[in-house]
């Protein structure tokens, strides 16, 4: 594989350096040096000045002392200021007091010439690893935030994510073909960007929110594997760690069923994992979205740790205790060691579970404790054999605690799913260092939606139904599986994909248990259905995340800051504040006219 | 470098196929296989049936006869037609009648199991090489299209020239980083194309028309190497192979000088020439902007061939020729062997340069005899003398011909260029496999526009001035030269770029020469304004057109068979019918009204 080879880098010189700022060693003592950069600190103790000189690829220390410069060079080194952009002539001497904290710190660089390339004021907030800097003004100036190890790091992250990928990919024969960005609006899904044409006033373009119609077009035009990795654009109102603009990894793949496509992905995991990490080869669990659910109160479960779901049911109710008796689902988790929660903690949990966000009534607990016997907050309605039932059914040992909730089956599940992650989070259980993948399948195809008398696509409505349950479409369309998978990492859904439909007289009835009319299915998807009367080869294909990828493979929740310039949010960029107003002009242009 | 190692491609097989069509080989004989493609052919003898079968890998030969197939299986292929994707099980044989013509040539599958994966009704237009598809039908149904070789192979080529220019600028340190698409509209320069934010209402974004201010904040933010190969957006009308949304490759330094720049980037185009068409590494010319003008009356040559252009008033004027006395300028450019063109050819090239696209008045010739003699439409104003003076300065041979116009200077130079293009057309010396690079440097800052009070930017507002010339910006403008190049490649603009200004006080100087108020400056670039007060290092780039570079690289002249879903000129995507007209809610949500 290409991605195995290290990459060669170039020795970066140019007219105006030498070396980088990261690149002298104990073998360069004695040579001379050009090198620029920025001014990241300066130490000034009269007669002799320190200066930390900084670039992309690190740091370097200049020197300049009265003994061995000039006084003019000297008095210009003292006129510095932080984040000034400087070239330096000098010759690299071995460090008396040497730094093992960067690759630089053998050395250091007698300066005999000194450029002030460009001046800076004092930057609004301190470009260090931790900065002073708050949200909104680091946004506002981010180009200044990028030169933070923190965010610059990330960046290349990125970098070397795509690049790993883009490997692996064209060695198993990918073929990186661009999609067009200007496209038609569908009404269906999340909201469109729309784009007015002026050429053809009145009408509108629209931006992707993915290539979905395009891939299987290549596919029927007998590409046989396409990838791209490519800008796709949603117009939702923003969520926390959303992006109105976001990247995607997206690939399809003809003549291929389900495990030819997980194949290949797993391979590609694998390959991140061993180029990025070192990790060795790992094990991709397949579960079925039912699976899932019960055991982990989740699609995409994170299977770092156990703390598997049980339902209690059968153990706790009809035992006098009413709250439990008049619920639909009673389950819990046991958590190792948990014996030894304060009362104060388990209250927090209380607290926790109660919070809007989750809207659980309340939460039950039974400690297990050494000596064997059992401590609940419902001792007044269950006996020690009671409790040592429920132990039983969460597998939970002497120490333990185990945590119950109850309420509606799929409204539990999900709470217990998430009171799952918290506790796992504050025991230290998602180790940032630890990938554990997984494959979640046999997704049901439809979902039913109340007040609507149509279904909804799972996926979306190119999904293929799996062969085997087709018959069950007009009978029993909701208990039909689709042909789909989600490709899971540490909790986080970076991944989902299906078998598509490629044949015509399919799409049709899936459109029309979609509640699309002829008519729309024609408006709407007529060129892909008049695609497939003319020999569609069988396809599918995956679409990763690649912001949120390129996150959770570097242990980090956020994506925003493995992007360059993101935007805020209500989908601001406030560093180059758009959007804005239009000239009425442009407006006119357009044959547009404005509301507000 | 990592692009000179060949891709390990992987063995392609799946559930559906255990082999690609164009994968076996005389080795493979006596293997059982399974393929799947799409029938290109079928050759019915009655009694044996051949059909090729076809896949983006290659075609192999299928085999069925009443000897070795029973009889179900034969009229079961025998109810295939073109385009009909099939899957079959057979085991290779050696061809009687081999094909060299093809890799698979040696052998054919000798068919035991037959499966319809799709049938395919008659396509439109036939899926071959050369088709009788017009260009509307094509696009239409361009899914079909891109069936066909010739299509197919240009965007394979052109993942494969996107492959070795990413490992190129990998192995130089180059980071691949995303700049947005949702940024704010200029009314400077070419159209935007704008998006209505629903979330901010009467606000728009705009798509890029480059990420030129993007990428010098990039490395404002010091991340000192930069590359994308991104989409980017015009909303002009449109010429002919021009689209609305093309590629870019574009790239930004840090700490350079233009050497440095026009160093890296002849190294990407050597090794494009090497690991796509095996050519060894060439010199790259390097042509002021006014050497262009007076030698090739183009500022993008062909050097691929001579035929200099000439300046011929000294010669030409005041010997009593009052049609070139009253002009200009008077030029022109020997074509070799030339004396040879007989009247009527001369007579076409005198209509093709008074066609309106090039808008001569006429055009005077004179034929160098083999004797010595010369013969010219102008034989009454000029000597023998005269006439071997034009030859001297034109450096035309016996048996050359010269064609002479005139008229404005500029103009002339322009329709000589064009002339010059042509005549070399026709005369097959603009050979698509010799490939001629070239820099053409030294353009002037600004250009003059008629009636307009103030300068325009000849390439942008950000590009700097030459340094020893910045004193004459006050004094006299017009004379400076910009720190601009441009890659020229066969008579093709494929990129062009600038050493930027980074310097706060620069950048307005040029915006006020450019007709900003300070105001219009700083509400449309105040962020990049701003980022030069803390601390901006000199930097500088290119940007090259990807679309016209695969073409050029190619041997090309048309880019919109390199596009896999291209626009018409009406910048619109007949396939997808797109643009359209939105819903009146989708129009409504975003505050706006049609004037349609």
């Amino acid at each position: 594989m290409l991605s195995q080879k290290p990459l060669i880098f170039a020795q970066i010189t140019s007219m105006h350096r030498s070396h980088t700022c990261g690149a002298l060693r104990q073998s360069d003592v004695n040579k001379d040096v050009q090198l620029a950069g920025w001014v990241q600190r300066i130490r000034d103790k009269g007669f002799v000045l320190w200066i930390d000189l900084r670039d992309r690829y690190g740091v370097t220390q200049l020197v300049l002392d009265e003994e061995r410069c000039d006084a003019a060079l000297i008095s210009k080194a003292k006129t510095l200021g932080r984040e000034f952009v400087v070239q330096v002539n000098g010759y690299v001497i071995e460090r008396e007091a040497k730094n093992s904290a960067i690759p630089t710190g053998d050395v250091e660089v007698l300066v005999k010439e000194l450029t002030i390339l460009n001046p800076a004021e004092v930057p609004p907030f301190t470009l260090k690893d931790e900065t002073d800097g708050g949200d909104d003004l680091r946004m506002k100036y981010r180009y200044l935030d990028i030169r933070r190890n923190t965010i610059k790091d990330k960046l290349l992250f990125r970098n070397k994510v795509a690049q790993v990928i883009r490997n692996y990919l064209s060695s198993q024969d990918f073929a990186e073909i661009e999609t067009p960005y200007l496209i038609k609006s569908t009404p269906e899904g999340a909201r469109d960007f729309v784009v007015p044409s002026r050429m053809n006033p009145g009408q509108f373009y629209a931006l992707p929110q993915s290539p979905q119609t395009f891939k299987q077009l290549l596919m029927v035009g007998g590409m046989d594997r396409y990838y791209q990795i490519v800008k796709c654009f949603r117009d939702e109102d923003l969520r926390a760690d959303r992006q109105p603009e976001f990247t995607q990894i997206d690939c399809e793949m003809s003549f291929v069923e389900q495990d030819d496509i997980l194949a290949v992905f797993e391979g590609l995991l694998q390959q991140l994992l061993q180029d990025i990490h070192g990790i060795k080869p790992t094990t991709f669990p397949r579960l079925s979205y039912a699976d899932a659910i019960a055991t982990y109160g989740s699609d995409k479960p994170d299977i770092r740790f156990g703390m598997h779901l049980a339902g209690l049911n059968e153990v706790a109710q009809s035992k006098g205790f009413q709250v439990f008796d008049r619920q639909e689902w009673i389950g819990g988790f046991a958590v190792e060691g948990g014996a030894a929660m304060s009362r104060k903690e388990i209250d927090s949990w209380i607290d926790w579970v109660k919070r809007p966000q989750i809207g659980a009534k309340g939460m039950v607990w039974v400690k297990c404790n050494e000596d064997g016997s059992y401590k609940s907050s419902v001792d007044k309605f269950y006996s020690q054999e009671d409790l040592a039932a429920w132990a039983s059914a969460c597998h939970a040992k002497k120490g333990d605690i185990i945590l119950v909730l109850s309420g509606g089956k799929a409204q539990t599940h999900t709470q217990l799913g998430e009171l799952r992650l918290a506790v796992a989070e504050k025991m230290g259980l998602r180790d940032p260092k630890v990938f554990a993948p997984l494959w979640v399948v046999d997704f049901p195809l439809f979902e039913q939606v109340e007040g609507e008398d149509h279904f909804h696509a799972m996926h979306h409505p190119f999904t293929a139904p799996k062969p085997a349950q087709i018959v069950q479409l007009d009978s029993s369309p909701s208990s039909v599986f689709a042909n789909a998978y989600d490709l899971v990492l540490n909790g986080n859904e970076i991944g989902g994909g299906s078998i598509r439909i490629h044949n015509r007289k399919m799409q049709e009835k899936i459109f029309s248990l979609l509640g699309f009319s002829k008519q729309e299915a024609q408006a709407q998807f007529g060129f892909l259905m008049d695609a497939f009367r003319y020999g569609a080869p069988p396809h599918g294909g995956i679409a990763l995340g690649f912001d949120r990828l390129v996150a959770v493979l570097d242990g980090q929740e956020s994506i925003r800051d493995y992007i360059a310039f993101p935007k805020n949010n209500s989908g601001r960029d406030v560093m180059i504040d758009a959007p804005a107003p239009l000239d009425d002009d442009q407006l006119d242009e357009l044959s547009l006219q404005s509301k507000t």
